[in-house]
């Protein structure tokens, strides 16, 4: 008991200063969502192990928190299982539950669940926390925030325009720079099967995918030592060099790319998406980025991933359009497109680059301060009346020393304190104290609601 | 495969509908809580067992959800205890972490933990799930919300009184007819005392505790049952049978109860109480109740309970001071007062009741239908202005027929539709349908954000 409690490793208590700055996050995500008429959805922390296993490789199936089954869970464990301390033929048998890993399986599983009850095109959000048991290190937790946002149902492209207008709002909201990094997984196939290395796609694109960091050199490297040969890497090469805006990138893999169906389809598709663009203008810079991978396996046409342009931090943003998400479910053929905000990595550009509003410091804006004598009804009609006028107001509750009420209104960063004690009281005034500037005014008793506001909103 | 998937037994989905109304209900709470200085707090949803063992009794014990430990969880488990199957001592090697049972234990750990970085007196709010293992049955759930609001690191009763002003302000904003039961465990503790059964509080306050549903007669017999002698039922009966406003039961327990100064003490707490409450009058009715227990050895001062007066669903909101919460973590002597509010049993009651207003069907107010033609781009420019003033907007992705769209914005309860193909673009005008009406009026495209504007506010 001597010794302080403490939180499971990888986990985090968030602090009420915190919490204002990651609802100042959410929030404008929030607002961003339904602006554009995506709905909230909520599923339940723990899923069937039925439902998480297989979706996330075999390091992921490994990286899921099992929950114990309760009650007598031995009773089912073969005592053969128990006596060779079999961990694999144990586990199976004592927990049937877990822990979600991410949004998107549970959202796969809502869609095929109640498909009969969802109208589509179905726009929804979903900001929940998921839970990973890999080893937490500086940045990586085991318990963090997914803001996802997907549309299910609709194969149109203004569904990615839409979402990158989403990320641009959002971004240009919370005041952060980004640049918006967009490709089609479909040209990337047609750039592979030009070059006769179909059947090679995973190996070119990873290489391509390090473009940035190591150069065409080192990427034609790279390539060398995953075996693809030096006459796919020159059918490569043009790809590689293409520069420019989205324009003159889409005319030249016009011009390069070999009769392939699919890289023509996602050309086209690029057209049309930088067409919707050009309708509304963005506010990021809109790079159609030929060396943008992402998670192949999984996206099919549009890939999209966003990085704040003034700090170094990986992707802050990102997702793609997937083809066939339900049918892990027994739903197949259900199209989407959905991108993933990384709250937290959002939240520490917004520390390290002083982006968080004065205002996310605290949400009470008065205090007023407590003498403990016969003015106190008037107190109590005070804090009524600022309340009632919307203003977050506390009166101190006990009656202590006045410098340690200022020092707390000072720690918790309330900006005005209210001094009326039975003097100012008599003369149905009271003094406001700006407790940066330390400017002291009188106002009398019925204007201080009006004054209040006022003086907050400068 | 075939099988649709499902989530685990006492657990759902929300869906969007369900989400906009919760969402309503939260943000009603989290504004007030605001309102009064409240700050949030987010703890994690897995606690250290050593964290939650011991602190629920027994049978809360064992309906924590425990997650088993990672990697080979076996190895330090003894080999007699699984070849004996003994589920006690291979818990205890196999788990060390379990979901929260509870918001105040986690709380108490948070306060304890950082004690020397929180400003007492640290007032916070905490809306987060918890879960149980409880057989699940009709508005029982394995993970359920609570909204729990504590100050602590002060006695003063003006804390009580504020909460007694949050609890009648957020019933009134959410429409919801309350009674507010207020009593105090220290006057309980002193007609126990007066009876000369000071020992069998317990005893007496649960009897006490079921005066409404049972009758006085009622209370006599389970009080006998209960081995209470007929001398002490005799010296407790003036208690029960007190009657009238506040002020007349503190009256006439002033009368009746004998010297205890436990008693006093009470008595004279609920005097000041009533006195803050008599300055700022609640909407709500707010009765002394002499028959209200409540979790007695949890509180040592006021206790609170809140009843919905049109629905019979037991309590929706409760609590009181407890005087050692953050003791079981090593810091004694931490006073603080509290209460939480049943989100689940709040929905239910607003359910039922059809509280919940219009606004919550939907949150997107405008579905611009698509056409699919050389007037797209028009349309993009008409969604991006009413987002632009704040209009939630959906431009429906497909061109598919129109009966489809319209039929997509019933179901979905959008109110307002904007039809625009290319004549009436070109003639610089749209026509809005208001979807409940069925009434359409042309608009010219410069006017249709603040004709929008001013619809969806009527």
């Amino acid at each position: 008991m001597a010794q302080k409690p403490s939180v499971p490793r990888g986990t985090r208590d968030f602090s009420p200063v915190e919490m204002l700055r990651r609802n100042y996050i959410f929030d404008t995500i929030r607002r961003t969502f339904s602006l554009y008429g995506y709905l909230p959805l909520e599923t339940p922390a723990m899923e069937n192990l039925t439902t998480l296993l297989g979706k996330y490789g075999e390091e992921g199936d490994r990286l899921i928190f099992r929950i114990l089954n309760s009650g007598n869970f031995l009773a089912d464990v073969p005592l053969s299982a128990l006596s060779s301390a079999d961990i694999a033929a144990v586990t199976q048998n004592i927990s049937e539950k877990g822990l979600r890993y991410d949004l998107t399986v549970p959202f796969a599983r809502y869609v095929v669940q109640h498909r009969d009850e969802i109208t589509f095109p179905f726009r929804r959000y979903q900001i929940q926390p998921v839970w990973r048991a890999d080893k937490p290190q500086k940045g990586r937790y085991r318990e963090f925030f997914q803001c996802d946002v997907d549309v299910i149902g609709s194969n149109s492209l203004l569904n990615e325009f839409e979402l990158i207008r989403i990320i641009d709002r959002v971004f240009s909201e919370l005041n952060i720079n980004v640049i918006i990094n967009v490709n089609n997984r479909k040209i990337l196939a047609g750039i592979a099967a030009t070059a006769g290395a179909g059947d090679r796609i995973t190996d070119i694109t990873v290489a391509i995918d390090k473009l940035e960091k190591i150069g065409s050199e080192g990427v034609r490297q790279e390539l060398l030592q995953r075996g693809i040969t030096p006459e796919v890497i020159r059918r490569l090469t043009p790809f590689l060099s293409l520069r420019g805006s989205a324009a003159e990138k889409i005319a030249g893999l016009k011009r390069e790319i070999a009769a392939s169906p699919e890289g023509e389809k996602g050309i086209s598709e690029m057209e049309e998406l930088f067409s919707y663009l050009d309708m509304e203008p963005s506010q990021a810079k809109v790079v159609f980025d030929l060396s943008l991978a992402r998670g192949l396996n999984y996206y099919t046409g549009t890939i999209i991933e966003v990085k704040a342009a003034d700090m170094a931090i990986g992707s802050i943003c990102g997702g793609g359009r997937y083809d066939d998400l339900t049918g892990i479910f027994g739903l197949p053929g259900v199209s989407g497109v959905g991108v993933s905000f990384g709250a937290d990595r959002i939240y520490d550009v917004m520390l390290n680059l002083g982006l968080f509003p004065e205002q996310t410091g605290s949400s009470t804006s008065v205090l007023v301060i407590n003498f403990g004598g016969e003015e106190l009804p008037e107190l109590i009609k005070i804090a009524a009346a600022l309340r009632g006028a919307g203003v977050a107001t506390e009166l101190f509750p006990d009656a202590v020393r006045l410098k340690k009420q200022f020092s707390y209104a000072d720690t918790q960063h309330i900006p005005l304190v209210i001094i009326a004690g039975s003097e100012e009281i008599k003369a149905s005034q009271a003094t406001v104290r700006n407790m940066k500037t330390g400017e002291q005014t009188t106002v009398s008793l019925s204007a201080l609601p009006e004054f209040i506001r006022e003086a907050k909103n400068r």
